[in-house]
């Protein structure tokens, strides 16, 4: 048997007729590859007498398994696997690369722009399909959505399908999970990763509001409901880990969500993306549990020089997942116009960070997109995946901002290779070439060669100046190209320039 | 014997000839108060037989003490004390108060408006007492300073007296302190709390260059020396610790700045303030050791919306430890104007964070006063002393951002009580009221009277506006005063508005 690296393998056993309880683990498969690498997985009931235990390989070549169990028939069942190279379009897991930045674990790197449909999961078959296919089209790589059912404000459809069976009292019984619930959240997942989208899965729920009751589960119910998460959706490469939106709506002590992102690191075999994401309370993104940090804060990228300081204070990957949405709600949050979204994707983009689309137009049934999906209908989104093209085009982990300690320019890039400087909503007339050094060690050298592209975020052109600017003097904070007259510029267009060194005559014979 | 509170109480004690290696404590002084609290204070070798040790009482009423010790002599000598009140000026030790602000012991409030005079300890005696007079006249309350000397860029002055005797392999011995350079310290923090001026005392040197060499102290003699520091200085109420200006700049692991910050919380008696100050690089002042965070980042107070982000992400009172100087050394770090320094403090000041100033003007002598101190010849002390005594008038802990999510408004305050706003370095030609209500539950109220002053920063001036604004329109993220006509306003300069809700009839009566 051969299966390919980074896809998922199941382990199907069959086991008692009265299922066991989910707040144990039935069985747990241990795969262990030729170099002697061992991983142990939480096996989960999958309904009737049917037990799963899913593994994603990361190494090629021969993996054996075993199983344990307390339950006779569970444990004590071996294989082995021949895991070759991976699916042509697969990379494996998201993590963090570059201490600021993202990159799948075979080393692609991950630059999200992401979209935000909380209640997708439970909307009807043909509008839940449609959001992919509206996701995808506009180029969206990552997509926020609930676990659990949204109550609240534009919601207007409530599910049937809900994730546990409840006991005499009335009451949620965590032990035994909906099965039904649990395959469409995997099928889910699935689609999403068919189509190159990250799943970024809210675990918990601030928007219960007391009409599901699932925001009223007991801190240990909260853990036999996490870990059958994990257990079922860890092997899925597109997962992302967020445990709530807005987690600060909820009435709980900060130690309580400490301890859900430990037990979350913990129950992780694959060791997917963690975070938790805020209301008007930043969470301590500096806890060892947490691998980025997911956060709002409305004017955080309104203007320039500011996301950046998350990045200083963190030192993790910055995604801003709510930048507030294109729409027209009476809400402050939710009626940007798609040229002040656009503008704030790319002063994330410049500030080293990333951010999150949503789209709140009051449809016509009173729903919004970020609650319930179907098709975007904004004018942001084209520009998004225009943005996400040129990143996808950067070579290296991500753009960092050059001189984040100064403030005479915002240009973010990877030194001495490309940088990007985006001149906000209303560009001067003219341009001089000068680059940032920031006196950290950046080894510009008078006589570099650089290209400049002139870029209309709106518009999504791309026109090259068609000159090479040359480097004749590189002090300690700043590097100019004497001699180089200014570049004009359509004045009053949000614009962005690309700067990007041209090959050394030498670098070009090596090549 | 009486005794008030806050002050340094000494227990001398006579001890061994030959005086005990500092790197152990030589006494314990156990502290008993007739509630049962116990405090234990360490003790210190102050030269020749002389051993002493420091506690400043901060409670009322009978204490008695005992001292224990593994050397004849030392141990078992009790004594007792009465406590009673404080002297009038004394308040005891700065604390955090309200998440983001600082208090005395005694409650009282305490708005740090710091100065910057790194060599200061190591001046020649005149020049020593100048820069404490200027400061004064000036009205600073906090002084950063260093106890190692400076080398380095505009250090003209070096001094001979240094902390540590040298053993026979030329290295420093840190079991042999210098008694007469610590009693210099002693005495300069003195100085300064009879100056009503807080000791912000940097512990560790990033500008030694190898000139002393006292950045080449190993782990365990860094710790070694902090003991003895803080067993002599702890028991002054005037006391902030900071354990290095501009940390990252020594090739250090953040672990061993980890455990230093823990030695000093754990060694430190008195419970002082604790942080330490970036250059680059922040330190991770969620830190528990941490009580405040003390950063530089150049940018973060040169424009609104910045410096407020740093509170959001560390939940901690925030100190922007330079915030570059007003000066006119070739450095960007040191090239601000007057106007510049102290627009950049009010910043700060509606981001509900508080700054340090500076001055870097090169002297005839060739240093710079953040190094050597002497004569304050710049613009923007008048105006932080004008700054301190507006803050001084603020009756609680201090001002928060109102709306900090938003960005509609730059106005701080003590929510229905004061705010002010700050209309950058140049005012529009009129003002309409408005009030931020951020949706938090504010109670502001239709009927709620208010009273505008316009402050002019730079000028001084502070001129009532001379009618009252009712509310008429409180909304969910702004309250309005309906009717009430602008306010006209001395275009172009850099104007404060401070508004300050009347007494309700009701509340005046009650009075």
């Amino acid at each position: 048997m051969t299966h390919p690296c980074y896809a998922v393998l199941e382990v199907v056993l069959t086991g008692p007729d009265e299922p066991l309880p989910a707040d144990r683990v039935p069985f747990w498969a241990v795969f262990e590859h030729e170099s002697g690498d061992v991983k142990r997985v939480p096996g989960f009931w999958d309904g009737d007498d049917r037990y799963l235990a899913r593994f994603a390989p990361e190494d090629e070549g021969r993996w054996r398994w075993t199983t344990t169990s307390e339950t006779a028939g569970l444990a004590g069942v071996t294989g082995e696997v021949n895991v070759a190279g991976a699916e042509p379009a697969e990379h494996g897991p998201v993590r963090v690369a570059g201490t600021f930045h993202f990159a799948h674990a075979d080393g692609t790197p991950f630059r999200p722009v992401g979209a935000t449909v909380y209640n997708w999961l439970h909307q009807p078959g043909e509008r839940f399909a449609a959001t992919v296919d509206s996701l995808t089209e506009a180029g969206f790589n990552k997509l926020r959505f609930m676990v659990f059912p949204q109550a609240g404000g534009y919601v207007e459809h409530f599910p049937e399908l809900l994730p546990f069976e409840r006991g005499a009292d009335g009451r949620y019984d965590v032990t035994r999970p909906v099965v039904t619930f649990f395959r469409r959240l995997d099928a889910a997942v699935v689609l999403l990763q068919s189509r190159g989208i990250q799943a970024d899965v809210l675990i918990y729920n601030a928007y219960d509001n007391g009409r599901f009751g699932l925001d009223g589960l007991s801190e240990t119910e909260d853990a036999v409901y996490l870990r059958y998460l994990v257990a079922r959706l860890s092997a899925y490469s597109n997962v992302w880990w967020s445990l709530c939106n807005e987690f600060d709506i909820l009435d709980r002590s900060t130690a309580r969500w400490d301890a859900a992102g430990e037990l979350l690191a913990a129950a992780d075999p694959h060791d997917h993306l963690r975070s938790i994401h805020n209301w008007v309370r930043l969470y301590d993104y500096n806890q060892q549990w947490v691998t980025h940090a997911s956060l709002q804060l409305g004017q955080a990228t309104e203007d320039f020089g500011r996301a950046s300081l998350f990045r200083d204070a963190y030192r993790k990957p910055v995604v801003l997942d709510e930048i507030k949405y294109e729409g027209d709600v009476p809400e402050r949050w939710g009626r940007l116009t798609g040229r002040e979204l656009v503008h704030q994707f790319w002063i994330a983009t410049v500030s080293g960070c990333y951010a999150s689309h949503g789209e709140s137009f009051v449809l016509d049934d009173g729903t919004l997109h970020i609650v319930a999906g179907g098709l975007l209908k904004g004018e942001s989104p084209e520009r998004l995946g225009f943005l996400r093209r040129l990143l996808d085009d950067v070579v290296g982990n991500g753009l960092d901002p050059i001189d984040n300690w100064w403030d005479a320019s915002f240009v973010a890039g990877i030194p001495r290779q490309v940088y990007f400087q985006y001149l906000g909503r209303s560009a001067p007339a003219s341009w001089t070439f000068r680059l940032p050094t920031a006196g950290m060690g950046i080894p510009l050298e008078v006589g570099d060669r650089f290209e400049v592209d002139v870029i209309d975020t709106w518009n999504m052109t791309i026109k090259p100046v068609g000159r090479s600017f040359e480097l004749t003097d590189v002090r300690r904070n700043d590097a100019f190209a004497g001699g180089a007259g200014p570049v004009q510029l359509p004045e009053g267009e949000a614009l962005t320039l690309r700067i990007r060194r041209l090959p050394q005559p030498a670098e070009t014979d090596a090549g």
